[in-house]
């Protein structure tokens, strides 16, 4: 067994627009990379974060660091760890930043231990570091980063997580304005009641969201994605949301909404030809703004974290 | 061609617990007989409704005659027919007995003029019919009744109906108390605004059931068909609702919940065997009351409105 591992842990995108709080998918695009590596001191040091210098490498703080603590709580260990991030995901991006971190440092770990957890039951123990940044114990973002492809996450108590495999065509583009929107923010923006009739176009979509990804059925997959709820909400706080969204539909896109929380915003694709238009198209509307920005092409990932030989 | 054809048209379970307002099936257990003859009147004759006399037999009253008229308007025709109808279904059920007459009637008429249209398309004139009795246009009965399986109605506007096959060994064991419930009563007793939480774990629900189905995962379908927001509001007009679910969830029902706005309840079961066990404990629940009552044990239907033979 080596006592050095590295990673690549994808980014991933949650909601995927009608599915607010369920469903999540991971992007091979964009994603942390982490150097964990076993210590005789009997505790986890964050030696260094490269990227966002600004992140926290208290151990208690950091969410690689809680994450790893969680899995070395389970086991009952003193093992020790030596981690270096190299974060490639701006930390409030909503493409699971935080998520990415927490993952990749579970798995990592439980690669040096000798794989004593399945992958599934890694994602309990990223969810403990995912709640650090964002206050509460979420899966839409580390059950996808850590399972690949689409994650259902039904239910929380008790945890039940469904795993989906992304139809082969289906491509995902993603614009990460780099501006911060904080989690919890963007969560008290939204109303704690809704109409019912709202609720029903909402599981209606859900449904033809799930069916279309099981029958790979591009259409439907992008006349679902549809979000009648939290999206005007929150679109408030991303720059040029309507132009960016109206633009993409016009060139294609099966659908287009707010990743996660935001501000990235995320269309669907079939194909790479039409995901590489949408792209281009992003970054025309963007342009035009003096906001920087990033966008990233990829497929759906199909295997979650993976480690770098 | 012939000029007159023999249908059953199928009894269904709309809203399956947190599907409210989406889903549906059909079963093969219950159902509706017709007789439909091309006349040389023009016009469109309910000659008699064997079992439920007390129906409208004026043709712009009867969901069966307003379903033909709307098929027959749209082929622009004024071929008569003349309509027998032997209700097996108590109006009132909740398991789709106005949904059987309108999709039954549009099916028939569609055989004796050639197939002009698709099953699909005969929805649309079925759920014309189907507004006489419920005061709106729904699809989460006639779907399913017209195209069997499980049906999905992602959407009104446009009408976007998705049909779903059934696992192969899903039972469904209905147990229809022989009191009235109108649906535009029971639709009276649901708040018009709902905690997003409960949205949320039912959207998550919607998403399970919706894998379960594709996936034929029996349990997941059973643990998915939890409904937290419509079933507490209505099972009030169910006498026994509680017990009822209690033993049959104890007796190893997948799940268990109120069947379109009740009073039916249906459960589901994985395989006969399972499935006469549970409506042994039904019977055995409601042989206590002094309300009449019917059992149905069925597989979900296949294929919908059937000719007879």
């Amino acid at each position: 067994m080596s006592d050095i591992v590295k990673i690549f842990a994808p980014g991933s995108v949650s909601n995927v627009g009608c599915g607010f709080d369920i469903l999540g998918f991971a992007i091979d695009g964009v994603g942390d990379e982490m150097i964990v590596k076993k210590n005789d001191q009997h505790k986890i040091i964050i030696e260094s974060i490269n990227g966002y210098e600004e992140l926290p490498t208290d151990p208690k703080k950091n969410v690689a660091g809680v994450a790893i603590q969680a899995l070395l709580d389970d086991l009952d260990s003193t093992q020790g760890f030596d981690v270096e991030i190299f974060k490639n995901i701006k930390p409030g991006s909503g493409i699971g930043s935080s998520a990415a971190s927490a993952a990749g440092a579970v798995f990592a770990v439980n690669e040096l231990m000798g794989k004593p957890y399945s992958r599934l039951k890694l994602v309990d123990f990223a969810m403990k570091g995912e709640a650090v940044a964002s206050g509460d114990e979420h899966a839409d973002n580390v059950a996808p980063a850590t399972l690949g492809g689409f994650c259902l996450i039904r239910s929380y108590k008790p945890l039940d997580i469904i795993s989906i495999k992304a139809p082969a065509d289906l491509w995902c583009i993603v614009i990460h304005p780099q501006i911060e929107i904080k989690t919890k923010e963007s969560r008290a923006l939204l109303s704690s009641d809704i109409p019912l009739k709202k609720a029903i176009r909402q599981w209606g979509n859900v449904a033809g969201l799930m069916s279309g990804l099981y029958t790979s059925n591009y259409e439907l997959i992008g006349r679902s994605l549809e979000d009648h709820i939290v999206e005007s909400q929150r679109k408030i706080l991303i720059p040029e949301f309507d132009e960016l969204k109206l633009s993409v539909m016009e060139a294609g896109a099966l659908g287009c909404s707010i990743s996660g929380s935001g501000p990235s915003v995320f269309a669907l694709a079939n194909g790479i030809d039409k995901a590489n238009v949408i792209a281009a198209v992003m970054n025309t509307v963007y342009k035009r703004t003096s906001i920087e920005y990033k966008i990233y092409v990829s497929k759906v990932s199909e295997g979650g974290v993976q480690i770098c030989e």
